[in-house]
C-alpha cells in the first residue's frame, strides 16, 4: 500500500461524510451554520477519523458502520480547536493558515459554533441504525467519557493551569494522555466496537490508540522543542518515541495483514521526527 | 395537592440526583469540577427536570426511569447559562444573586466548565439501563436535536443577531420557540418516552411543552416589559398568555388525574403575570 494515497483517499471519504452531517448554510441560522462548516471543512489531516476507519477494518468491519462515529469524533476535534483558539484560552488568530473561527465570525458566534459542533457530534452518534442500539449507546458513552471533564477537557484544564510554570513529568503525562490522547484512543475504540470486534480486539486497539496518542504528542514536542522534549531532553524523547511506536505496532500482531494501515500510520507519525 | 410542596419536593429529588451525576471536587481536575458543581448546584427552580418527571408520571411511568434524562436536561440548562453569561455574550456578572461562573472562576475555566456540563449531559443520557437501549438512544437523539444548531443554539444566535434592532413578531417567535421553548418541549418528550407513553401521549405532552415554553417566555416578557410585551403590547400579551395556558391544559385531558401537576404548573406560570 502507498500510505500517502491511502491517507488522501480516506480523508476524502471523511470530508464527503462530514459534508452530509453538517447543516447547510441555507438552513437557519445561516451565520451559525456557515461558522460550523468553516471550522470543520477548512482543512485538517482527519487523522482521528482515519484511525477509526482503520480500526474498524482491522477487526474485519465495514467502514460505513463506523463512518458516523468517525465524523462525530472529527466534529468534536473541531469544536475543541474553536474553543482553544478563543481569546480567553490560547488567543490564536490563525488556524491552519486561515483566520481562526472567532477572527472570522466574532467571539460569540465562534463560541456557539463550538457548542453546536459538540452537540451535533452527539446527534450523529445517537442517530445511527436503531438495529444496533446497544452498541451505538456504548459508543456514545465511550466518546462522552473520553472528551468530558475526566478526559479531554480535564487535560485542557491541566494544560491551562500548567502555563508559565515548570511542569513535572507526571503532570505532563496527565496532560498528554487526557488533552490529546483520550480522543485518539476513543477513535480506535469506536472503530473496534462499530466493526464488531471481540473484547480482546477492542482492548488491543485501545492500547494501540493510547500508544499512538502519546507518540503523536511526543513527536509534536520534539518538533516544537516543548513539553517532553524540554522535560526529558530531545534525544531521550526520540528514544521514547521509537519505543512507543514499537509498542503500538506490537498490539497489532493479532490482526495480521488487516492491521497494516495502523502500523504504517504509527511509522509515519514517528518519521515526522526527522 | 399543594403545588409549593410538590415543587419543593421534586426539586429536592433532582438536586440529590444531580449531586450523584456531577464529578466530585476531589476528582482531578478539582478546579473544573468545582466550577461545574458551582454552576449547577447554586440554586435554580429546576423547572425543566420537574416537567420531565411530571410528564413521566402523566403516562404512568416511574420517576426513576426519567431521572437521568431530567438531570441531563438541567446540566444542559446550566451549561447554556454559563456560556450566555460570558463577556462575549451577555456579559453578566451575576446569576441568581451570586457571581456568575466566569466572575468566580475566570473565563477560561467557565468556558470549559460549560463544555464539560454539555458533555456530561450526553454521558448521563448514554449511560442508562442497557435493557432499554433503543428508547435511550431515541431520548439522546431528541435532546441533541432540541439543543443543537436547529434548536436552542439556533435561538441563541437569532437572539444575538436581533440585539439592538427592531424585531418583528416572526423573528421573536423563532427566538422564543428555539432559545427557551425547545429545551422545555424536549423535557416533556423525555418524560413521555422514558415513562413508556404511547405515540399519542408523547405527541400530546410535546404539544403541552411547546405551549408551556411559549407561556414561560411571554410571562417573562410581561414582567420585564421586553420581547412580546413590547411587540404586541402588555394587554394583548396577557391575553395571549391566558390562551397559551388554556391550550397547554387542553392537551392534558387524555391523562385525567395524572395530568394534574402539569395543569397546576401551567396555572402557576400564568399567575406570575400579576
Amino acid at each position: 500500500m502507498n500510505l500517502d494515497t491511502y491517507l488522501f483517499n480516506q480523508s476524502q471519504k471523511i470530508v464527503r461524510a462530514l459534508e452530509t452531517f453538517l447543516p447547510k448554510k441555507s438552513e437557519r441560522p445561516s451565520s451559525l451554520h456557515e461558522a460550523m462548516r468553516y471550522a470543520v471543512l477548512s482543512g485538517g489531516k482527519r487523522i482521528r477519523p482515519i484511525l477509526a476507519l482503520a480500526s474498524c477494518n482491522a477487526v474485519g468491519g465495514k467502514e460505513k458502520d463506523v463512518l458516523p462515529s468517525a465524523c462525530a469524533i472529527e466534529l468534536i476535534h473541531s469544536y475543541s480547536l474553536i474553543h482553544d483558539d478563543l481569546p480567553c484560552m490560547d488567543d490564536d488568530d490563525t488556524r491552519r493558515g486561515k483566520p481562526s473561527c472567532h477572527k472570522k465570525f466574532g467571539e460569540a458566534l465562534a463560541l456557539l459554533a463550538g457548542d453546536a459542533l459538540l452537540t451535533l457530534a452527539f446527534q450523529v452518534l445517537s442517530s445511527q441504525d436503531p438495529k444496533n442500539s446497544k452498541r451505538n449507546l456504548e459508543i456514545t458513552r465511550g466518546v462522552a467519557e473520553a472528551v468530558g471533564s475526566s478526559g479531554m477537557i480535564g487535560g485542557q484544564v491541566a494544560d491551562l493551569e500548567a502555563q508559565g510554570k515548570e511542569v513535572d513529568l507526571p503532570t505532563l503525562e496527565y496532560i498528554n494522555i487526557h488533552k490529546t490522547g483520550a480522543l485518539i484512543a476513543v477513535s480506535l475504540k469506536c472503530g473496534a466496537l462499530a466493526g464488531g470486534g471481540t473484547a480482546q480486539e477492542v482492548q488491543a486497539l485501545m492500547r494501540y490508540g493510547q500508544y499512538a496518542g502519546l507518540l503523536f504528542q511526543i513527536v509534536d514536542d520534539i518538533l516544537d522543542g516543548e513539553g517532553y522534549a524540554k522535560s526529558i531532553g530531545i534525544s531521550e524523547a526520540r528514544e521514547e518515541a521509537k519505543r512507543l511506536c514499537g509498542r503500538a505496532k506490537d498490539t497489532l500482531k493479532i490482526f495480521g495483514k488487516k492491521g497494516e494501515p495502523l502500523a504504517r500510520i504509527a511509522d509515519f507519525v514517528l518519521k515526522r521526527n526527522a
